[in-house]
């Protein structure tokens, strides 16, 4: 190893880092220990289980790796949709925010969020309200065997990796909305906190066994757990920061258009792609009839909703502007999808149809509210997953009979308020003890050069 | 809800159509009646199948999830490509027709579509030619019983999304032909007609069980029914249309490259990374060794041809022109995949060797004669889906011995004839009726500018 | 067939190429009689299995069909990144580099890699060094009876698909390095050698039973196999072709900003979603509850090998230049990713954490070192597959503890020895017999002007 790392040829800075690297090996020895041993024991088992007793755990475990897999690849669809519209000047700084939002999203949620959301008996925990602050998620054993299995449901190494991509769409909600004004690191500092703290906390609510899912909330695969959970910690986040420069004008609103709608356009495909794991893997199970065609239902009802949200908002925008608004085309399929979200298995066609066409109308409807409130969401997240979001969380009881309205208000409510005023707090601290805004100067330069100095297009000319 | 749409705010204009969507809420609860009544009569059901009764149906609903995923992928595929084989003052109504039309397929093929293409026994139909006509498709109840099941099948949601995204690829086959002249909407009303009437009722004499299928027609995943019947129907759009302004003038050819050949080879591969589930999930069964190795079999040889065509007209374009050219290279690809998609099971890996590379051939030589007979096909979808699908249609029978040439030609003339015919009649309507070709001075301007008002690369200078 | 080529308007020179293609007719049919002959045979079965029997061959043959569309999708990865990270001068060839090698590779294996790398028994081989040069890769018949599977494995063509991608990435992976002076044809040349013999020998003293294997070497997914043998492959080619003309001037070093860094950061998300089948489908078996638990181990802990790198590139960069450097980012999460493929199923999440922790760290410090050496890697592939696997090839130990350091070490020295010999060997040759190099003119004008004759973004102005 030491010939690889020249080490003749290292600064004393860089050789501090390696020090430091080295002296942390022992540690990956230590962090297998427990596994291994486990594993060990496992192997001492007998009679083979006949596929009847394992076929579901398989067939779940699969569907939350191909689920989670679509889910991630969500996270290049953000990175995306956000790069394509943003000017040319902020790009690069909006693709690093994207991927290291992810790779924070990953640490985070493994440190802390993971067991905060599921807590288990154990631990340090307000039943139903708070999970446990320190156990970070562990996998099961090497090799583990049918008799240690939870073979009614599925592994849970494969869960955590599903329910981790969820906790990652939050974040990347937030990134869009408070573009091309916020610094780097405060971004990432509250992502920090989202990842690890806040989504967690209040997804444990339901999907953790919580006290809202105790009171008959539904929230099929997070329209509001998710969307509307990351577009109140976005308001927040713009409330605080505040528009762009030259943005709102004399009364006037300034658009400011994408650079790359062909990214824009890309990015809209990819999170279309993949919402069917992020819907579908929802489901939870995958190994009995009934479960893998709710599955096919679900795929069904998604692709349904973001169809006619594309549509809607395409003749919304031709009726209303004479011209069809290729951006509000996008975030219609995009508010369709959200919208379906919340119960996407219930829903015939023509209901999921409905669903997402009045998703892709509140898109249309609300961009223009928010630029009169003067707040500024350069990508439209806020009407997309906050708005539709509500949509989506609201019209449940008519397609699942045992819901009601209000308590899927008071669960809207709760997340909403506890999301929006926890995230003002952090913005604020972090106002107050970093600043999150960067100077006005860097915001006219653009954050690529000003923050990361690196140009997403140094070659090309501004027209 | 009142809260959120901030009624205050709201223009008359506005008001009446939330005021439409809400006045359509009560057909969201009645749409879901039926299927939650069946489901609770299911719910009453007894002993739980074995794993060995329903693991076909279980794998072989999978099979159309995980290949309809892919080949929605390949909208995005489309979108891609031709976004970066238009000029840019182009490309955001090249994207924007790419999403519309695949909204457009998901609500049309539903609306009408599967009734048609699927028509069963009952209804008004004529056997053979003409399904269905008033009869969405519905999906099965939630929380289906295995007693209820086709269990010799799969799902009927998953059958829908798989056969969905089909007919939506016919569409998106005829995006790429016609761009950079063509009016916005009536190309989309073409689409109408397209997704709702014709790719169904062509794909039904077929797949439907239809009088090509008892003729002994084979088309394995739709070299004829797909690619062809696009192409047709995109051949039949171009010659009413007419070609580009300045593209031939003076007994000469003006090339027109395309503005962006990073997105087109990345649509490329996107396309080729859906085929898998294009062919593969046109095996339509997955659960038992002979299936799941036939789609093996069918991924192998489909990236051969693929692998095949590329190189193929890689060599010949060196050998021609004496440089390599991207764009056909990407075509050659593409040109293999289409023509190994009439039979991709059959033939051995040096089998699918010959047949992608002679596509790929093909696709570097048509392009010239379509210029010769003035035919302006922007992306090239005239060579490489529809005389490639030709040239993969007619070998089947090298490699099938059940199936013969003849079958195989009446099964191409006859669809062939019916896509070119109706799209014409289509076509000319159109044109007659709202004109389908932009004015000479949108055009040379740019149809985003003149049709969309929105540019594609607002920044980026001209060079 | 006869109208559609419109021979009439064939020039003598495709006439005689079309003639080519019709010769080769008739081994289409013959290339598939012994499998139909085969398949009718086993069409004469008797008794049904039952899917305790069948499925843990259909589970693993589709971990190997999902898993190898996944890494096929690296494919393209490669090319955005690539295409993303060189100057908007040479895209287009590096696009066609990309397009190319990944068909080169498709063929190339088929043709001679597989049987190689699997020698099986039979043929001419020297046992556990060189596989059967003269054994074309072949599928089992149409319709496989389950009495004549490997029903305690998978389909041999799902196999064939998956083990083909990781060839064709070892090809990606030499293309970056090289990136912006190689002439095109030579590499294509060099690709040929690589798919169909270097990449196979060397991979089959592990993965096809050989002395490596045999001498207790681990290497799961191949940091290895894959990654160091194509980056030795690339450091020897960046060798014997230099540097790029003003890259290293003066005792100083020039960087060279890539063109579109939104390209490099969606290829960058696609290899790291392509990852997962990589390390996934490496398990070679889904059908137990052991097997399917420890793929969901290997997703997790990919993911957090990629979170790891990105988070911990992101700070160091932060730390050493006061500025978070987006392509250090992007290197981080991929030497994440290289630094678990040798061992993603045994480490803890918080092993995996460190072991890509570390190798973000790697790929940020080993760039300046190169720049030292002026070794002009483009795309960064050296630090990213070569150094980086090289750490996490010898961190298996600490986590797996059947393995030995020595062993490893001699593992990673023989394979690399052999590539960077070899390829050595091969680039001389090329440089003496074809030349390697584009002329200093061509290179200042850029490969895509004077290679290939045709720009990537022709109408966009430079700035």
């Amino acid at each position: 190893m030491k010939g690889t790392f020249h080490p003749m040829t290292i600064s004393p800075q860089k050789a501090l880092l390696v020090g430091v690297a080295v002296a942390l090996l022992p540690a990956v020895a230590f962090a297998q220990d427990t596994a291994t041993a486990e594993a060990a024991t496992d192997a001492v088992e007998a009679a083979a289980p006949t596929f009847d007793q394992i076929g579901p755990y398989i067939m779940t475990t699969l569907l939350f790796l191909v689920g989670g897999f679509l889910v991630m690849w969500m996270a290049a669809g953000f990175a995306m949709l956000e790069a394509g519209l943003v000017r040319s000047k902020n790009v690069t700084t909006q693709l690093t925010k994207n991927v290291a939002l992810f790779g924070i999203a990953g640490i985070m949620y493994w440190l802390i969020g993971y067991g905060i959301m599921y807590p288990g008996d154990d631990g340090w925990t307000i039943q139903g309200y708070l999970g446990n602050l320190f156990a970070p998620a562990t996998l099961e054993p090497v090799g583990l065997s049918a008799a240690d299995a939870a073979l009614d449901y599925a592994s849970t190494a494969s869960d955590f990796f599903f329910q981790l991509m969820f906790c990652a769409t939050t974040a990347s909600i937030v990134s869009g909305t408070l573009a091309e004004r916020i610094k780097l690191w405060p971004f990432l500092i509250f992502t920090v906190v989202l990842t690890g703290i806040l989504y967690p906390i209040e997804a444990s609510w339901q999907w953790g066994g919580g006290w809202l899912s105790e009171a008959g909330f539904y929230d099929f695969a997070g329209s509001t757990l998710v969307h509307a959970a990351g577009g109140f910690a976005a308001l927040a986040g713009a409330l605080v920061l505040g528009p762009r420069i030259g943005r709102f004008k004399d009364g006037r609103v300034f658009p400011m258009p994408g650079s790359n709608l062909a990214l824009a356009t890309l990015g809209t495909f990819i999170l279309w792609l993949g919402w069917f794991g992020f819907n579908g893997g929802s489901q939870l199970a995958a190994g009995t009839v009934g479960d893998i065609t709710d599955v096919g239902r679900i795929f069904a009802n998604t692709n349904m909703a973001a169809s006619a949200g594309a549509v809607a908002a395409m003749i919304l925008t031709q009726l209303m502007y004479g011209k069809v608004d290729l951006t509000m085309l996008l975030n219609g399929a995009l508010a369709g999808l959200v919208s379906i979200t919340a119960g996407p298995l219930d829903p015939s066609l023509f209901g999921a149809l409905l669903i997402g066409a009045i998703g892709g109308i509140i898109a249309v409807l609300v961009v223009p509210m928010l630029d009169k409130l003067k707040i500024d969401d350069v990508v439209g997240a806020i009407p997309v997953h906050l708005v539709a979001g509500f949509w989506g969380t609201m019209v449940v009881p008519f397609n699942s009979p045992d819901t009601s309205f209000v308590t899927q208000f008071i669960g809207f409510a709760a997340i909403g308020i506890f999301m929006f005023v926890v995230s003002l707090v952090v913005w604020l601290i972090l106002k107050a003890v970093t600043g999150i805004r960067v100077s006005e100067e860097a915001e006219i330069n653009g954050l690529d050069v000003s923050e990361m100095g690196m140009e997403a297009y140094p070659e090309f000319a501004k027209g």
